[in-house]
């Protein structure tokens, strides 16, 4: 069995021998005094110890927290409740942490109960210290400072954080959207390159009727297109915030005009145009978008892993396979057969893909969990949301630099699979009627020969008859 | 091992002493004589002994195949290459399906391999043979009118069944919306009638501070009104048609000009504003609006399940439960326990749900495994997807009718328990700050006394100061 | 939006004019006089209008609902609760219901709220009023005999129910794995036919080593037999049975020694080694075997969709295509295509397949619902896994006689290929060492020459060690 | 658009001045001079960017491969394949990495394409250059001991990584048991503790019949036994491993007696009762013993979240809930709402288990997607794995400590309850009948009265005989 303590989270395993004491509702503690977090960090880091990953490896959400506390205090402010120097002080430790700065002290885990209050109040915490200091207090000095009063003042973890996991989410969503248009070049540039190879199109993997390779590739680019506004679309379901519902929607503790205003300063602040709920009940408790939002990314994952199939079955072979196309070698593929080339860069995106799909699973019964007015799950929602959007990210750079862009094809066979092909008979139904036609394609497979010489050999068509329909370039329906 | 010939679909079980021969690639078969399906639905019905479900049971999609049959006739027509005769008995079969007749003559198994074309040649014998009774043949007599050579003329499975399949899906999806709007109507109107009745929210299943229970059932009726939405919006993916692709997108066989004429037929015979897809090669393969449909049907299904939970929860009880409200009894709950009531309509929602969040995944998994220029797997595709939205909007009705509409509340009981409660402490945190909040709160709980006279007694406000602050419609942010 | 009354299970719809008036707690309600069923399941009818789909096309369930109330009877009436009269009605009655008759009567959907006490009371009530006609009274007249105080004697719906759910799983569990058996059979018997076929084997679809057919067909056997074990194993977990628990496991109403005398009985009649929960609190509450029982059967179907993925593979082509094998022509592929067969069996169980892991999903969903003393969602569960094992067994048969049995091989063309083959390379590995192996291989690879004369000409080896190092059936690792 | 290059895991981030130069079948590349790993690893970690977590962080199978290489060297060096100074060379590197040391130096990312190619290789890589040290050479000197000739020596990937696999999977659900043994005891000695508090039931969240608090538990500690006992049974599934199956499971290049003897060894090494796969084709390309596994887990998955939301819901309130039991506070729990306190560490289990659902979808998709001779998708398989038995282990254990050992309950709340209830009618079933106790049940519920007095009044038994009938301890059929 484990022993948890061996975990490296843990944050009393870089105390300096220096601690300071904070109280709580159960206690006091000891925090090293160099630490920006507080008692609250503390208890959350010891009781959840599950993944060892902490908050700080989601930037966008440790960012979307310090923009959401800029903005509250920035309402607060300005409608009086909090005085200027510690509005100062909050704002600009808010400041630094969007920089990049103190995001080591996010250390509670990305998997925890609380429906994100220990993520909140880790915030709290940390801004808190840090805006004591430059107020030229002590960490730990709360009373000059607090995270409860000041910096989460007019908010409610039921409203913070929900609204910072929009924002880390837009972020999210808006690079993985760059990262599908990135690879939907890279087909489209692949379609231009193939778009006078001819070759036999499959359905239920048997032999059908001709297109063009270009085709084929322009497909996976129309698809990544499409998808790539269906994110966009529901990436916009995310804008819609419920800063200032508070602890259930009702508002409570939040002076009047505060949503409105708090709203504004986070659209300027986080250059996003986001909106309050119009209902701010429905919105505390719903994770609807995040589950519309987890069915879209599922949606591009079916799409990406089914190309990176395909893209495995053209490559097949060399020899024993279909061998339409090659992908780039980028690494070895076996240790035991030499010179073997493994399609290792769709494999990963397969992979990736599985993982989200999975992910969806997750996020849709943890949103099936929430009761009454709060999904207390939130936490999982997020991580699981997150990982599908920086994986499937990954995954589409990864597969246009690293195989898309090299692939080559080999036109003469593809040529000649046309040419011998069975399928071809398909053009000719419209003289022949289906049944004559049909008559012709056995007598093809059984004898091994080609559809035109039996057609020829029964004397159905002449030879001229016969070119015009059975010309590749027509039959793909290529614009002459 | 159960015995397949068992299953009741064979329609060989049904078959009078009279058959007709017909005739395929494999070779000669009987069929009943007065059958209109031939041999290619023989072979499909043998060949899928899976569920003993026929495609009759799928109204919808029978429709759907009729409707799309006689846009391709029509066009056909038009464009010169079906004469008058057989077009307007092909028609005429045709709106004789649409009318509701010979649906029982649909008897491929709704679970069926082969992408649909058992499906589509169902629908070309059955047309087939009607027309050739209207042109006062015999059935069978391909000779006059051929199911493959006029019926399916310039068509493909491929083209054909996914377009009768998006037309069957709207179809479905429009009663479903309507379904839902039906629900949500019914929660609108609880939550005029509980506008007044003061509770306890709660998150995390603790208590909080104040609302309404109007307020909560308007949540759901917003919450019902979001999914409409989305699930109206997502629906408009498949009004995109890929009728005149044929095989594989190239439109190979189809002449020029088809395409459009067949969707502007299709779109006056449905009803619908079809258009066709820019791209017809990805068209054909994708089946990415079934995903993302089915995506937001588990949506629509997380949100039910999450409101049948609630509404069994506040209903818990009658003693020793949470007993907010009443649910309507429509069955006596047990066969041991006299005169117990169970939540059965919200009990028989949340497993609709499950077997939708199931479906989805069965729809993911079926969308990811279609290769190169085709999806296989349509067929199961549509028939989750038609589950999914068949049983939601049965569930949708149900809950209206047999559940939401015929709720009582506790009034009394839950103003108590507001009164009674310690989150009443959280509108004080403003007043008296977050760390004498938490003492007053923790002295209630241990002493099961009450937090305001906790606080008179410390002296820590007026009674007056207290009452305003206290003021249950103020806490639930009741416009007065 | 659907008209719910049209839904044709409305047993209402069959109602002739005479009917008799039954009373519960809601009130008064006429039903057919002709129903065997009363007034409980009237409104379960009416409740839950979700599939339209009646118990009675649960065989197994309807058999083991009277297995149970059997064996309830004959110890109700050992122990002396039951006298001999309405103890030989009720046994006559559960007999003929076993014996097939009265099926019809099971009229509530299987799709239901309540946990199972609608199917409950609709066994309940066929089988009193049934036995009320044994013994010369009419229909209704349970102050005779009562679906409650003597069908249900000493049971509650939460151990009668789930314990018949557990007979009919067993034997649905039981045919499925005979139909496995066969299955595997199919595999063997072509790994023999195949057994010295040798042809290339593949990893990550690009040529590795050669193998044999006879192998590659019988890893197929192999592993259905595993899952057959398996299959079997989890089984065995579903004959623990808490017949005796009534309400919630307590036994409350059931005597001294019922729980062991029902248990007896019920495995006489069942002839199933059925065994009594060591705790019938947790056993009442518990569907943990439902949910293993199910992760098992989502193993069987992702073998089966492997298998059937490979088949596609293996038999894709003709031309274009791997064409290592050909599956039996059953049906034609296309209606556009002629000559085109399609694998359509292998389809279909991939279908099966996908729908089982979506079941999956749908059960563990419903399982983790489930709240304090009972699961109230068995009935989406049976339904589930009842559909899981009956497509199941389905698939399999299909796959084994349409399929299966018909594959031939394309022998030279196998044989060719290995030795075309780079792969052959990786036999020279232990003599030339990974580095010079991988030279040869790329030379190959990009002059597509061999990989023997390759050797050859570089010296490396002599003509007789190749031919040693490189025979196919030493490499396939063959017993000479 | 992230920048890929700013993942942290790249090695290149670390690179010193010094490199040395390597080759493979692409052509050279400099690695760092202080590197274990080489080229094949460096390609590895560039290719494959998702996570950014590295294979150390997989502590048991970085040791599982070093476990397989060790065993592996020792049968090859018996066999005469491999002299004395490179097999003992190669031995106390293999010893190093079990006793802890060089795990930094396996760089490459969980999720890789390859079929474990990339950790295989790294694991080869690492092992050679610390052999070479040990041998007195430099680092990249494979002349003298080569990765793929040596190291690697009569393996293939395909046999070593799902060996190693095998070993680590065995170590984590050994360790996950325990901790649900853990957990289970926990339950047990509450069940001890509260054997005597006696309790309303629920079934449906409806009042149902008396029972014990004691009861309640320990059904827990019953659960928890079950499913222990089955992940034991499915772990022993893991237990048959493919060492010496080589490429595809022919065993090529792996000498005779290899495969038993690298086996003995690993048995030896690991101290795990290891057994060879009776067919090592077949087990080279099965995953589903993994399937079967995280089917398990899924189970173990939905029991613990059943648990915890009938934990939280006992909980509930402190006073609008169930208040049955008080789970102990271990953190504040609302930054706005003071001395609220959280059900956290049920929530966070809740979470773990959903993601273990999700997990499972994951597992059962790569698995499905594996083709021919091997599942090249086994990295998402063994992290997802790892993952669902890593988080499991430590919500047990949290479970345990922070939770479950510190409940309370509410005594003599839960006797009034039960005394109130008007499931106490059950009882009087068997004397008065269902009809009649059906008729008390309604007035008590109408007028809020009790069911004794109703007895009473209407005369129906004798106090002596309602006092027998309705002692709790006899109701909750409690040993006296």
């Amino acid at each position: 069995m484990t022993d948890l303590t061996a975990i490296p989270l843990d944050p009393l395993a870089t105390i300096a021998t220096a601690v300071r004491s904070e109280h709580d509702l159960i206690g006091d503690r000891d925090v090293p005094a160099d630490a920006y977090w507080g008692v609250h960090t503390l208890r959350a880091v010891e009781n959840f110890p599950i993944t060892g990953q902490p908050l700080s490896t989601n930037t966008h959400l440790v960012n979307g927290l310090a923009m959401v506390k800029q903005a509250a205090a920035q309402a607060n402010h300005e409608l009086g409740l909090l005085d200027d120097d510690r509005a100062a002080a909050i704002i600009q430790a808010c400041q630094e942490i969007i920089a990049g700065e103190l995001h080591e002290q996010f250390v509670v885990d990305v998997i925890q109960g609380g429906a994100g209050t220990s993520s909140n109040m880790n915030a709290n915490e940390v801004i808190a210290n840090r805006a004591l200091e430059i107020l030229g207090h002590a960490k730990g000095e709360y009373q000059f400072l607090h995270p409860n009063d000041h910096v989460n003042l007019s908010q409610s973890t039921n409203d913070v954080y929900p609204t910072a996991v929009n924002v880390a989410t837009i972020f999210a969503a808006t690079s993985l959207v760059a990262a599908m248009e990135y690879l939907g070049t890279a087909f489209s540039e692949k379609a231009v390159e193939f778009r006078t190879v001819v070759k036999m199109g499959r359905t239920q993997l048997q032999d059908a009727v001709p297109m063009t390779l270009g085709q084929e590739f322009n497909t996976y680019a129309v698809t990544m297109g499409e998808d790539r506004a269906r994110l966009a679309e529901s990436t916009l379901l995310v804008h819609e915030i419920n800063l200032g519902a508070t602890a259930i929607g009702t508002g409570l503790n939040a002076p009047k005009g505060y949503s409105e205003l708090a709203c504004r300063h986070l659209v300027e602040i986080s250059g996003l145009p986001l909106v309050t709920s119009a209902d701010l009940i429905e919105a505390t408790q719903d994770v609807g978008a995040f589950v519309h939002l987890s069915g879209v990314l599922k949606r591009v994952a079916v799409k990406l892993s089914k190309i990176c199939n395909d893209l495995r079955l053209l490559s097949s072979g060399p020899r024993a396979g279909f061998g339409e196309i090659t992908l780039p070698a980028v690494q070895a593929g076996s240790s035991i057969m030499p010179g073997k080339i493994n399609p290792v860069i769709p494999e990963v995106v397969n992979q990736v893909a599985y993982e989200v799909i999975g992910n969806d699973v997750t996020i849709t019964m943890a949103a099936e969990g929430g009761q009454l007015q709060l999904n207390a799950f939130e936490p999982i929602i997020v991580h699981s949301l997150t990982k599908s959007m920086r994986h499937l990210e990954a995954a589409c750079l990864t597969l246009a630099d690293k195989c898309v862009r090299g692939i080559t094809a080999h036109e003469d066979k593809l040529r000649a699979q046309v040419e011998h092909s069975i399928g071809l008979v398909t053009a000719l139904n419209p003289r022949l009627g289906y049944a004559a036609s049909t008559m012709i394609a056995l007598e093809a497979l059984s004898s091994d020969r080609g559809v035109a010489e039996l057609v020829l050999e029964h004397k159905l068509l002449t030879a001229e008859q016969l070119e015009e329909l059975l010309r590749p370039e027509h039959l793909a329906n290529l614009s002459d």
